[in-house]
């Protein structure tokens, strides 16, 4: 008899999404399912782990999988399944369904992601997912299909140490999908805008607003690019932030 | 004429550290400054942004430069600087100068290079800087002057777009330094152990502790051996984290 997949989901939308549990009702047919969620949202909290506070775990279920909700952020959800809610390293990690993309640089703040990354940098193959839609209603079929065939293949070939995938959908259904692209993270960044207000007391405060704008808008190998036109994009990631190139440049300079 | 260096000011530990007045000490000299920096501690946020909660700005000072505190995370404070804060886009954003490592994976998890992946995000040359110690009375002569020097190197030369630096300090003084080392990132990763207790009320928590391993310890051109050393480590980081042989190789899977 061969030993059962261990599947460990989380995400940065919180236990209650209904990404999440699109995500561990496709995950269940591919073996074992643990969920490791935050209590409460993550979105932006990037690959953060909390230092200064403690963490507490409140046991639940979501769908038939044991689940587990803790007052921390994605990263410390995968630290903590990893090291003590799960009974052993899992074959695998899964992120999302995030509702809202997560191309192009948005992967630098996307707590979805750091969860991924974390998986990766702990030697387990990981994958983040999200479909580009906030509508509360949005449809995750497709995504589901899609998420289950993706995590497939990352069950039967593996992935290489330290790298992980950015899956994100277009909002579209499956009879408008082209296909899945491999891409690289579009060149691109966020233009902030801070939305100024004064608080009733006379106070000044900001939130924080702003408009994605892409550096390569041409650039068809981008996952931009992919989801524009209708493809499924997938990234894959690495853990190694060094910039190989820039190495060579800098030991021209004089120090 | 020639127009004074506008120089960003930031980091993690917060605007009362040692380490940020200690930058902008030695910063003054290359520029006028202008500080922003988090109202409290964010050390492993990462490059988190603040998206559910709104900004508030506090003007103070710190030696002789106009400084901001802002209660939110280093992300927050350069988005803030450079669309509400800053006369005009900085020369140079310094992040730092962070009590304890940021060498190999814990760049991931890192406040202070959260700061300056940001910076360089927005097409500013961006600098993280890291003494490896945590004893409050730490030394951070070494670290001034090497600091002054490479950010006078990078004003000079500038940074490829989307690139930053990292660069840790041992914690020697300046006649144990046996010089600055170009290196790449070293594969590694924290072991965690939570340290679970239980509280008055008979509830357990967990408080986050680990151990580093490093994946690579006889590898001379990673940060690790460097510092190991007695070098001071500079990587230059990348925000395209495209693993771009996984997409070769992925290419050859049939989806």
């Amino acid at each position: 008899m061969t030993k059962k997949n261990l599947i460990l989901v989380t995400n940065d939308d919180g236990l209650d999404s209904r990404g999440i549990a699109s995500l561990v009702d496709t995950m269940e047919f591919l073996g074992e399912v643990v969920v490791v969620a935050p209590l409460e949202p993550q979105s932006g909290m990037s690959q953060a782990i909390t230092v200064k506070q403690p963490l507490r775990v409140r046991k639940a279920r979501l769908n038939g999988s044991i689940s587990y909700a803790v007052n921390g952020t994605p990263a410390d959800c995968v630290k903590l399944a990893f090291n003590r809610l799960l009974p052993r390293k899992p074959d695998l990690l899964v992120s999302g369904i995030n509702h809202g993309s997560n191309s192009s640089t948005s992967v630098l703040y996307s707590g979805t992601m750091g969860a991924a990354l974390e998986g990766c940098v702990n030697g387990i193959p990981s994958i983040g997912f999200s479909l580009i839609s906030f509508d509360p209603k949005a449809n995750f079929d497709m995504a589901k299909k899609f998420s289950q065939k993706i995590a497939s293949k990352v069950l039967k070939y593996g992935l290489p140490l330290h790298t992980c995938l950015n899956v994100n959908y277009p909002d579209v259904s499956e009879k408008d999908i082209k296909g899945i692209r491999i891409c690289r993270q579009t060149m691109g960044f966020w233009q902030e805008e801070f939305d100024r207000r004064t608080d009733p007391a006379g106070h000044e405060y900001y939130w924080l607003t702003g408009e994605y704008f892409n550096r390569e808008p041409e650039a068809t190998d981008t996952d931009e690019w992919a989801l524009k036109n209708n493809y499924i994009a997938i990234v894959p990631l690495r853990t190694d932030l060094t910039c190989y190139s820039t190495i060579d440049l800098m030991k021209k300079w004089d120090f």
